[in-house]
């Protein structure tokens, strides 16, 4: 099962309902953010998910309003007795800015921290390789080095009910091992992986935060069952979405068409809409039908 | 008119209700952050306070949860196109935290910011000197430089409005002259400041973060209109605050009586007493009756 909460789904200046971005994936025990915006502790205190399980960080760039919520998880972390490593990845100048974050305040660090900096090129890479997913980054055109993340759950084997049943094996500690790929011997029969299970196709969620449109996202977002991408803009303010590198609705939901997602979640509105961002979201779904917007604390889960 | 907004009122970690400390005095023209912690430009927000009227930030001490709401301040100041010059007041060590913030996010920095570094050594020292009030400071004892802060706000002329009217002297221009300070000649009589107007005496209102209990902050807090105080701990606590050097709500409430402060507010509170706040506030109200917990956005207004 795959769970993912919008912490946050502002822009650079936060609102009352909507905190700086920030959203978490859950994924079996691995607790990632992606993001990490001022105020996403108290966001996780209020959502009731403890910072202390979180394991990994991925910052798409280093934009106060996409970052600036690192150091007080850290000082928390360090003040509750964290002793686990927590992963960081964002871009090129990651080092440097986790390494000033640290020294920006004052606090005794009782955890490694350790940091991974992406450098994609004009490629999509991976970045992480756990045992049940991957994640993969690519190069995002905004006015600072930004990249987008995605995460795949590999696919897995599910047992084939129907083909097991044949030989009277139903629920039996030795279907574990044939769900793991081995061959299995039942009252004399050899039952194979191929024959005796079906190969299940992973779960994709794409993260794309601040960047101007590129091919390069279509290609990330490809068959996401859900796409997380920023929509700064309504189409009545696009000249502001190209000076400033951001995304239209409309532009966020062709690349979702494109990339054939099955759903797109909009975030990272600009402040100037406030609560009326129905023009902005007709606009998507126009577009790509299956386009919802995120509020601070929507919980979504994919099974 | 001094205006007090409680931005922010927890300790360490923020809960549902209660943001990283944070204060704003304002005072006719001046805005004043005491502390600034993580998620106080949205606490502005939520307060409908705009960001860019700060003048001035005095930071008690570096722990994050003082502190970490500087960075997202001064970047967004500086994406609504902020010229004025921000001034961060802290004790020892504010200069480079200053610098580190600047490096920890990318941002372009339009205005320019004074930093003043507070080296009050036993005493009590004066940090700032403006037209109507003086800023001072006094060092607490805290596990790192740690400062308390008090605004007092100047003694004032007010016309002695029984005497004036003996010469048929009643709302009139050349009594703005009188309150300043000069001899004015009304229908042939010399009117002098000492017996056309009375002296009244300024309001004083003293904060104080992170702190074992010491003398000197009963002199800093000496006959405060308005004493706001630290209170993390409830007195079965009593230990903890020793060993992480706090005060209790009991000792907070003895420093306003032994001060003779007119009225003292305590924040600050430990998360583990969530809303149950209700045996600190009687510890401190046996000691000192006019005592009061804030809240998240509580107003306070001294005529």
């Amino acid at each position: 099962m795959i769970e993912i909460v919008f912490l946050g789904t502002s822009s650079m200046f936060p609102t009352e309902k909507r905190n700086h971005p920030s959203v978490l994936l859950r994924y079996e025990g691995d607790y990632m953010l992606f993001d990490c915006g001022e105020g996403t502790q108290r966001q996780l205190r209020i959502a009731k998910i403890s910072p202390m399980k979180i394991n990994r960080v991925f910052i798409t760039h280093w934009h106060g309003d996409h970052a600036l919520g690192l150091g007080g998880i850290i000082q928390s972390l360090s003040a509750s007795g964290r002793e686990k490593a927590l992963e960081i990845y964002g871009p090129k100048g990651t080092k440097k800015y986790v390494s000033n974050i640290m020294n920006s305040f004052s606090f005794v660090k009782n955890f490694d921290i350790e940091v991974h900096e992406i450098l994609p090129g004009k490629k999509i890479c991976k970045v992480l390789e756990a045992e049940k997913y991957e994640i993969f980054s690519c190069a995002t055109k905004h006015n600072i080095p930004t990249v987008a993340f995605s995460f795949c759950e590999k696919e897995r084997r599910k047992i084939n009910l129907d083909y097991v049943k044949k030989y009277g094996l139903v629920k039996h500690p030795i279907l574990g091992r044939l769900q793991n790929g081995e061959t299995i011997t039942w009252k004399g029969h050899k039952i194979t992986p191929a024959k005796g299970t079906v190969l299940v196709k992973g779960k994709k969620v794409t993260y794309i935060a601040d960047t101007s449109y590129d091919r390069i996202l279509e290609e990330i977002s490809k068959e996401s069952d859900l796409l997380i991408c920023e929509a700064s803009f309504a189409n009545e303010h696009k000249e502001l979405a190209e000076e400033y590198a951001h995304l239209t609705a409309e532009t966020a939901a062709n690349i979702a068409k494109n990339a054939k997602a099955k759903e797109l979640i909009l975030f990272h509105f600009s402040q100037r809409y406030g609560d009326d961002l129905e023009h902005l979201h007709n606009e998507a779904k126009k577009v790509f039908p299956n386009t919802k917007l995120a509020n601070d604390f929507m919980r979504i889960v994919l099974n």
